[in-house]
């Protein structure tokens, strides 16, 4: 039981701070890794909010200012939950204090910062990771598995959409604490980073780099009044973004991302169409992967749906028995354990996306982005 | 080309007059067997829509009394679609005219009916069928097959439905033309030999001999009109039967059927389940057959669904391409189809219910019955 | 009864040759139309096989040259049902004949050739449908219908996938009767024409015009062995094509086809997103229709799976009874349906793509395949 | 921030002992109850184990004799989740040195015992829950609030299945600490008290009293070697059971249990038709809720699949956002919710199932196997 602490000092105490409050408080609950996270410090500007926080999930002590959290000597990690504006700045002050990096996704507003971080983290040495959580949902980790064991063949097609519902009310205001992701200020840009972002980390975990992109974006409601200064200002972020893609591997694909898909509340899917397989998965649905064999004789082929719950599953038989649902906070769970496991022996293949990935991941945002304004094929850059 | 006409002589131009037609227009244009069906004569007590019946569908004479129908020249064999208390006096005097006889389910009244019916026939020597389509469904076969391969292994349990709500409404009279269906007199039963017969007759057929049962059956709405005289009678039928069976083959089964159960229109389901297999189905959906085969590995098992269109699916390579969908009245054309293939080839199997195997199934809805008034396990006759 | 027969000349056996006689034969059993088909002449090249069908399906005649066809006297109206590249030389004889069109899809190999057709037929006044029958299958058309009344609101967004696996394996050689649909000499393009055309027309009928598309094709197998000469040849079709676009109602919009999806047979989907409500669809399940209803009080507010069997959904009060399925070939019946609608009353407004709407059609494919030629967004010509 | 702590000791560290420890430790960082759990004691007979499972869980002390956790001061609620034979001892004695007690189901070995449990602890007036926890799931609270909104109507048909696949192996043996369950000695029934009394928790829950019930039992493999002794014994337990039912409310049910389901893992279901509405529900989807509408329009009319998960539907809005799934273990954590709840307002109508509701659950259960042994219907007992 000679576990290894590592303190970690999360920055937000938003909608983020909690599913990885969550993660660093369960972890040890369920699975057996040699470095087990500390709630150590939870920084935020508003003092009583991140007292309240701290109580409520158990960490030790709380800052007001992230500028005071990174200097800390009694802090190993600092866990970046804050608006997207603000991950460079943090970032890389946290790697000249010599701290361990866990960031929200995406990495940065863009490439060009996304790089310059890329390059202080392997310069210092520090371990990182970027929280594209969804690649810890068991069945996209059983997706992962099936993929890299080369039985799909060929791959021809990939496909991912991710919809939702929510900002299609015109009365929406913009801007300040809860709704940062309508400004591109402080966000970057809409769907792209904020959801595309996920699908375009799995897509590339799972099918390897997408080369180039003709993507097209929209804004529906072209004006909003901002949350905090009642005043009416035009929208930035797109609120739509499609696009059409080719991997390295010569897979054709399509993305789509929206927040005016009515009855879509938080549907992320992809499919992916090998040769020999198929592979599909939605997130309303998550505990389910629908698998195609065609070496099954013909007669009793079908697409099959996979409860991803097994004792053999991914991560499944650190929790309950087979049949029995996870949810989506186990993949920060799942997360956070993977990182403790690179701590652990860091010479093995890292299961989770780090700056580097992230930045590939940017890259690809970027050409998006640069496409839809420019209404031409753009090539991605390499990470 | 040297095909030989079977001249039918159909009773009755109801709902199940039509379905017939359907399948003896339809069987020459998919399928190649060497007796065909001919429409020879359509009987209906109303002169002018037997007639307009006649011309729509094509046949070549009318009659409006199928005493004098059965008594044809012209005439092979009888088609039986009236209401169930005619069934033993059409069929015997067709008997007694030496025409074979297709009749719509379920036999008989009962099974005293049945069992001289089915002497009747097997003393004649006579080709017969009972119209219990839903086994000639594409999926509805293939599961046949599948089971009749023995790779299920042992069965431990068997469960079917029957849920329609089409008459939960105070309002709806009964009896008279439309209605025959909600009294009793007519009918004999009402979901019993309604649905569950056809429950009945798919179980028998796919897991063998029921031995014995212990039901219980309902009449929500005590009164109704009746439609033709106006008058407040008593409902005689059963609105909701369910019961519990043990099969021959030690498996146990539940079954149910209602008229009550509101958002399910046709609702007929069944599942089997073996020590090496699964298998469901329902007609909501009836071109899938849901398959689970224990021997795939565990990581990537789960329930298939098989979407069975493909050309070495039954019945389907005579149809479309794989994908493409076929229909409720698609199982009436395969039944034909299986009679005339009986025809072409006396000595094979059939693949249809005739008067013994439907008399096998009237017993069990006697038991069922007669189980739901005394409040006993019955065990039933062997047909 | 003092039905008006259309004396129709089919040119093509094969499969469309089947649907549309299907279609022909069915109608009359089902609909109470005041012109019926008549099922007079059936063309092909081949003697023997012309005959055989002519006897399976009831035509009164035959002819080997659809030359001969066009002008003899007892033909109303010609139904081509041959491969793309002699639809225009068939129409125009057919036209020049005073004969009325019913015109397989696409209209043409191209929007050059389909925009003469359209000029003629128009200039000669003859009533002219083109088959893009997934239109007739209920739901789709209860879909239309749903639309058109305006409940969606703003429309945002479009999505419409046609996915097969049947060309996956190298083995399949192209060209020849049976697989003219790879050879692009004679089907024009590959999956843009054969499948991607039905979903722009649905997409155009539901949704109103596209205006640009940016698209993207690939052939995945080089070369393959033709059928008939034994040769290795280039593969000149595309095996998959996607593209972006952009409606003139302003929503957006991502088309993607292909025969290398491995798992889908005819997997052929819509989606529509409102602002008050949402529609789904897909041809594997095509008895049902998906729906999403905003106004719902949130508690309760999900997607619904309408089974489009009720006796009040479109054409389903004329088959069966509420629950019970049709498949793939009544679209055609309903197609035919349509057009003896349009003979009885000619003011009405048609429910079918006549061949304007078709040539629109056609220019949206001609617009994709230059686009993904040009790899630029690519404007969308008004027909 | 005036907390109220209940400090609680568990008796028994195995599955149950960790699904209960979860909701110990979430429910404070979810929910804001006055009074709140505390981890203060975990009791098991292994010292080594216990140890283990303290520090894991942050537990404050272990005890390996219940006779004297039951007798500590520090402890205010004694939580049994050992096997059913010892509830009743531990339960007596808790109550005895006054805890308040929050056992696992089923309440007793049979309704002997429990009637006597109950009328211990409702004389000293103690605060008292069973663990029923699937009543704790979003979706099966929303059908509860849904039911008694009255907006069903009157009620015809319940139906319910709990099916696994788990014991099918001859291979596997029975009894010993991980194996109780196969073991009549320590369970009292097999699948009865194991998976049925879910099932007729939620039933009588949603639907009221059941007054009489018919049922069949079976063991299907009848011998088994004991996992610790390792010799050959008789099974005793029910692999699997099915009974009828009729409700106090008029409404007729089937229920179903087997480990001897093929392909389900832990297959919960159930399903209440209403006059206007219908429900169902299974574990394996947990998050959705199945709903049919029969106020709704016919042609837009369907069953539509709720997805539990938006900030309005029960306990959702303490976790994350729409379309985020939670899982199996927040059963647990909203069954402690509600008990907390009761002790901050112990007059308001508990939401939980306590002795007296576990007792009639269990009378159920008595009468189900008194009717497989003697082959009757039997009248159930009121508690």
């Amino acid at each position: 039981m000679n576990k290894k602490p590592v303190r970690i000092g999360v920055v937000g105490y938003g909608f983020m701070g909690r599913t990885h409050s969550n993660a660093y408080s369960q972890l040890d609950h369920f699975f057996d890794t040699q470095h087990i996270p500390v709630r150590q410090v939870i920084c935020g500007r508003s003092e009583d909010k991140v007292k309240d926080f701290a109580q409520k999930w158990g960490y030790h002590d709380t800052e007001t200012d992230w500028r005071e959290l990174v200097k800390r000597d009694d802090v190993d990690a600092i866990d970046i939950c804050t608006p997207n504006d603000s991950h460079y700045d943090i970032a890389l002050a946290a790697i000249e204090n010599g701290k361990m990096i866990l960031c929200e996704k995406p990495l940065a507003l863009d490439g060009a910062q996304g790089r310059k971080m890329v390059e202080a983290i392997e310069a210092a040495g520090l371990p990182n990771l970027v929280w594209y959580n969804y690649r810890f949902l068991p069945a996209v980790t059983l997706a992962k598995k099936i993929i890299d064991s080369g039985e799909l063949g060929r791959v021809f097609h990939y496909r991912a959409n991710f919809l939702q519902d929510w900002t299609m009310s015109e009365e929406l205001p913009q801007g300040g604490a809860a709704l940062w992701r309508l400004d591109a200020a402080a966000a970057g840009s809409g769907v792209t980073g904020d959801l595309l972002a996920h699908n375009i980390d799995c897509a590339r975990w799972l099918n390897g780099d997408i080369v180039s992109v003709s993507a097209m974006t929209e804004t529906f409601i072209k004006e909003r009044v901002h949350q905090e200064t009642g005043e009416v200002q035009p929208v930035n972020i797109d609120d739509a973004c499609a696009f059409l893609a080719r991997f390295e591997n010569g897979s054709l694909a399509i993305f789509e991302s929206t927040r005016y898909a009515r009855g879509h509340k938080s549907y992320k899917t992809f499919e992916i169409n090998g040769q020999n397989k198929s592979l599909s998965w939605d997130l309303h649905d998550l505990n389910r992967l629908s698998y195609f064999d065609h070496s099954v004789p013909s007669e009793t082929r079908g697409w099959s749906s996979i409860h991803v719950s097994d004792g053999d599953h991914p991560y499944a038989g650190n929790w309950w028995v087979p049949g029995l649902c996870l949810g989506y906070e186990h993949s920060f769970v799942h997360g956070a354990v993977e990182f403790m496991k690179h701590l652990d022996n860091p010479n093995a293949e890292k299961a989770f996306p780090d700056f580097r990935h992230a930045l590939g991941t940017q890259y690809v945002c970027d050409a998006v982005l640069e496409s839809a304004r420019t209404k031409q094929w753009v090539d991605v850059k390499k990470a």
